[in-house]
Formats: C-alpha cells, structure tokens, sequence
C-alpha cells in the first residue's frame, strides 16, 4: 500500500470513530483516548491529521452533505425533495456513522468557548434546499405565492426537528415515517395540486432511493486501477 | 419572612440560575459552583433542595410545560393552537429563563450516563396537541383524513426544529417570524378550507397574546392576602 493511501485510511479511520463518539456521547464529553482506541491508531497519527478535538469535530460537521449521495433525478422535480428527505431518514436510520455524529454535533449548542461553526452544516442544508425549491418553482411545481427561502428554511427546521424526536423517543426506529410524515405535510402547503398528487411519500421508498442515488454516485467515479 | 417563604423562594432562585447556566453550556458542562454564585445560597441550601445536578436538571425539564401560560379561549380551536406556538416563540425570544434551560436540556441529547429523561418533557407537549388537536376535530375544522396522533408528533417536531434554528442562526431574533412560517406551513395541510382563511398567523401576533394569557392566569388565581 503506498504511503499516501495508507494516510488516507488511516485519516478515514479517525473521522469514523470520532463520529461514533460524538454521536454517543457530544462533543463535550467526547474523549480523544477513546477514538484512538475505536480507530487503532497513535496519537501521533491523529495529530498528524487533525490538530485538535475541534478540528476534527468541524470535518465531521464538514462532510455533512457529502456524506448524502444526491439523488437519481425524477419527472418532478418536488419528488426529488421528498427522495432527499428519505435518504437522510434512511441513513440516519440506517446507522451511517458520520451522519449521525455530524448531525448531533450540529444539534448540541455547545459552550460558547468550544469555538465550533455548528451553523455551517445548516447553512449548506438551507442552501441545497433552495436551490432544489427553486428548480421546482421554475419548473410551475410550487404556488404563486411561496416564500422559496422561508420554505428552504422550513424544510431543513421540520427535518431537524423530526431526527431529533425520532432519535430520542424510538432511537431512529420510527425515522422513515416521521420524515415522510413531515415531508408530506410540508410540501402539501406548497405544491400545485395536479403535482401533489403525483408525488410518492410512502416510507419504503427511503431504502430503494437510497440504494440508486449510491449506484449512480458509483457509477460516476472515474475507475483509477484498470 | 415565614421559614416556607423563604425556602420557597430559595428554591425558585436556584431553579432559574440553573436553568440560566443549563442555557449557556449545557447539562454536561454545567459547574453548580455557577448556579451557586448566580443564586447567591449556600452549597448547603441547594443540596437541601436538589440532592445532585441531575435532579435540579430533571425539575427544570419538568417545569417546561407549566411554565408557559395557558392561551385565551378563541372562536376557532386552530387558533388557540397556532396562538399557543406564538406564545411559547414570544417566551423563547424573549429570553424566559426557565423555558430556555429546559428546552436546550431537552434538545441536546446527553450521555448514556448523565441519567436525565429527556422525553418527558417531549411527551407532554405532544400530549398538549393531541388534546388540542382532537377538540379541533370534534368541531370540524380538520380535514377529514388527518391523522391526529402523527399530527400532534409533526407539529412538535416542527416547533423543535424552528427553535433549534432560530437559536443557532440568529440567537432567537427571528423565533416568532419562523414560528408563524412553520405553524401556517402544518395547519394548511391539515385545517378545511373555510377555517384556515379566518385563522391569524402574524407574529406580532405573539406579544399580545402571551399578555392575554399571563392576565388569564393571574385573573384566576386566588388572593392570599385580602
């Protein structure tokens, strides 16, 4: 294995197990001796990556999006908003670790002293709902009078909001329905009748649209080994 | 002074400079020196009152629903939903101390080892929607199919994620504007028609009927001392 390969894993495998620590116990309480025992790597080498707990907490919060494969694109651009939805429900369900530490990162307040950028995560979220939202408005999916921002801000508050509840009263069990749930009542409000109705929310659809968006990301990957 | 009196009051000090330092750091980082200093009573008093940090925590979450007053009945059981939302944004942007620390306990997520119930709190309020949601469907304003349960969880997931944003975005400024968009946001998909045009979602809204409802409750109180 060639040495920048193997720095690449080993960098992988910290942010792995950061994640799983954040996600149980926060960022406060998230001890640097245990992700390097979860990780198996040294000290020396975690420094080497990241200089400090709050610089590696803020890649965790920075991989957020990438972490979500975009979805496969469909007839209707609101559908590709509810699929969204979906995925994240689907693996945050699922157990997808950077997610789920990503999102708890950016859920705790923390202290004012931790120093971290919680709101950059959101940021990027509002920002993808946006332009997804204004895709569809262009597209004569959404009613006259929407506020596309409010409704972008909408949808990632109602999708918060729902991990949260999801998590700490049924440990994600009941995530894909909730968020269907959600997401259903959400774009109701906003779709053109003759669209709404055309939209799939059922919460089966979460695995499925998850495992296309995967392949299609899989498929785009130019191969390096041939 | 009569003793009970003061440990009343003793009592009340210390909850409210708990529930402010649980609103700054959070339950982990939360020193009982602060809420001692804040409180200004002994070490002696408050283990009199709370036998550890967690219980002084557990009585703030408790404390989350009684301490917002109940709304001014209305013609419309919608409106007194959609009024008490407007409430509870007005009290969090307003900075009521125990409502903050109790909802920033609730929201974050703990460790598996700080022993705090976390849901009781969330079970209340959806509690308080199913009962406020089914008087609305008894009086015809829910459109036929909803379902109420799942309505109740959406509308306090909504507010969840609402509060978290507007927190960590603009600390609080925009709580009541944010409010208003998501609650007309979920009503809409639930309310029939010839309801939903005569229901009030301003958020200006918010101030006047918090005040409402504060001269409801002490109106009702009785008089001790005549």
């Amino acid at each position: 294995m060639a040495r920048q390969e193997r720095a690449t894993r080993t960098r992988l495998a910290i942010l792995n197990s950061a994640a799983e620590v954040f996600d149980e116990v926060g960022y406060e309480a998230a001890a640097i001796s245990e992700i390097l025992r979860r990780s198996e790597t040294t000290k020396g080498a975690l420094y080497f990556h990241f200089p400090s707990k709050r610089e590696l907490a803020q890649e965790v919060l920075a991989k957020q999006l990438s972490v979500v494969p975009r979805v496969v694109p469909q007839n209707l651009v609101l559908q590709e908003a509810v699929d969204a939805t979906l995925i994240l429900a689907h693996m945050l369900r699922s157990g997808d670790g950077i997610l789920r530490g990503s999102v708890r990162l950016t859920v705790e307040e923390g202290t004012p002293q931790d120093g971290l950028d919680r709101r950059m995560p959101m940021h990027n979220w509002v920002e993808h709902n946006r332009e997804l939202l204004s895709r569809a408005d262009k597209a004569g999916e959404i009613l006259p009078d929407v506020d596309i921002e409010a409704a972008a801000q909408m949808f990632v508050a109602g999708f918060t909001g729902t991990q949260l509840l999801s998590k700490l009263l049924t440990g994600f069990d009941d995530m894909l329905e909730r968020s269907a749930v959600m997401t259903k009542h959400l774009v109701t409000s906003i779709a053109v009748p003759s669209v709404l109705v055309r939209l799939d929310f059922t919460p089966e659809r979460g695995r499925r649209v998850y495992e296309q968006a995967v392949k299609l990301r899989s498929d785009a990957e130019v191969p390096t080994n041939v």
